[in-house]
């Protein structure tokens, strides 16, 4: 970015699962149900994202005044989630899929939009549910399937980011568009391993592109590649790339449960809100108290439907990344 | 737009019904049937979308080494069509929702991303399946359900557009972003009422942003109201922005079939696939004739999805504009 955006405030929204998290005392908002008080999954999932919007204006001061446009995506068909907060908003509006990826597509658009000269401040958000989406790409959740150890949970949860030119926080300097990545993978079961390559094209792209390397960074972070999946980034990386991550690499769903505690997670979190939540929530925060100055957020997602499962097409994926910096 | 992007030049594909349009001779490929040769109707239209976008590329003698950026979106869930086109080419890409107003959002986004100096060239498509939509958001069409006088026929046809700095074609000049527009609007089969308030209030809000007039343009063309709401906002433009907007309005949707000779398309044509090949295809080849200098596209979108009629919600619904100039 010729004068990096920056996100002058966040707000995030989880589930009641999500407020076990290792990380839930950096979440603005924890639900006491599923519910949320609404009469649908779908209706709650609106409500996720809503409240993330609110909170996040609220502690910035600004309201839908203030706000030249709206970007948002979600996992529900036709990203109804998305649709009817911009219609709530009242804001100008650009709906964007990108799967789990969706939170920095959104993020990393406005940013450019912003540097263009196009608008002054943008809304960025996006949101999963749980029961929302097992009903949706899986199982109904009653018949009480396990996962296998490569599974991921999908987190209840949404996240949203004001964006702007002045004020106090990240910074957004790079965007690294992904590209659709297809290694064969059929198994909606096993989204890391279908994801993990997307991500690291991306991070090689974005290394070679900004000349940077992983030291440059105080911390590297995936969308949802969970541990299996961050496992084979790792190695991929290193055996592809020639670079070791080492300790500074992590993956937000990996560490948005607490796995030994609540093995049915399995692999780790997954959806748009995961990343979303762990970025927003639990990474800007550490920002702020020091812990980090520069990081790389790769938000991974994979761009299948059950339509295309069932007539056993492979799961082609994609990575955004962003790179924020807190000066 | 600081330096309008310019439309390089385009591929429209459609289905054996389109190939019967009036404005059919402007569409560059017409498929012999409804299956483009696939074993699935979704797969049918990923190749729709596939041969636009090659035939965009070819006009204008571009691989996809020197694009930058491929911008799609479509109507199937997840936008799959889009997605594993975005595979096929290997590009950076954006997935974009907008229901029937994706093929304006795609563009638009990419115009923006290319004048603010993000990217050089981008390739954005659109596209949509009678028989693939039919089955997601309706009803088997092996029921051979009649259409209300309001209904609409989904468009089988894909567009794509390929823009950048320099070079032959419509200028993009202008591009208004549309706000989620709700008048309560719950009938599914109804679209052109729901969509009408959306695309009226951005054509207000474009004309009060560019002080610009209905007789500024050439033409203005809706996306896909249909006969229906075409009538309708043609009246809500008088009534709530006192403006004529006189035969200079046409409605991409009323355009697309003889109305006439095949009454079951009841009030006219819809779908992203729609407005994507009368404007890529017809439209920009009457500029190229000299018919029009100065048009502005205001493409519809109904953001709903069969969960959220199912669960008896209202039809949000949007339009993007863009203004395109033929120097």
């Amino acid at each position: 970015m010729a004068t990096p955006p920056i996100v002058i405030a966040t707000g995030t929204t989880v589930g009641p699962f999500e407020g076990q998290s290792p990380l839930a005392k950096d979440f603005d908002l924890i639900a006491g149900d599923l519910t949320l008080g609404q009469a649908s999954f779908e209706l709650a999932e609106r409500e996720l994202m809503n409240s993330a919007c609110l909170k996040a204006m609220q502690k910035a001061k600004r309201t839908e005044k203030d706000i030249d446009l709206f970007i948002a995506g979600d996992l529900l068909n036709q990203i109804i989630t998305s649709g009817f907060n911009a219609s709530l908003l009242g804001l100008p509006f650009f709906g964007v899929y990108g799967a789990c990826s969706t939170s920095m597509a959104g993020l990393g658009l406005g940013a450019m939009l912003i540097d263009g000269g196009f608008i002054g401040t943008a809304l960025t958000a996006t949101s999963s549910h749980y029961s929302a989406a097992e009903r949706q790409y899986r199982y109904p959740t009653e018949y009480g399937n396990q996962r296998r150890p490569y599974g991921q949970w999908t987190v209840t949860g949404a996240g949203a980011a004001l964006l702007t030119t002045q004020g106090k926080g990240p910074r957004v300097t790079h965007v690294t568009v992904g590209k659709m990545t297809d290694f064969g993978v059929k198994d909606p079961l096993n989204m890391g391993a279908a994801m993990a390559p997307a991500a690291a094209d991306t991070m090689l792209r974005h290394f070679a592109d900004t000349k940077r390397m992983p030291e440059d960074y105080d911390l590297i972070v995936t969308g949802d590649l969970g541990e299996f999946g961050a496992e084979i980034l790792r190695r991929w990386i290193k055996e592809t790339g020639g670079l070791e991550l080492g300790i500074r690499y992590k993956d937000c769903g990996a560490m948005i449960y607490d796995r030994v505690k609540y093995p049915q997670v399995a692999s780790g979190g997954s959806g748009c809100g995961c990343s979303a939540v762990v970025v927003f929530g639990h990474l800007f925060r550490e920002m702020e108290r020091g812990r980090y100055r520069r990081i790389l957020v790769i938000a991974t997602g994979a761009m299948h439907s059950p339509t295309s499962v069932m007539q056993k097409q492979t799961i082609p994926c994609i990575a955004h990344a962003v790179a924020f910096e807190f000066p």
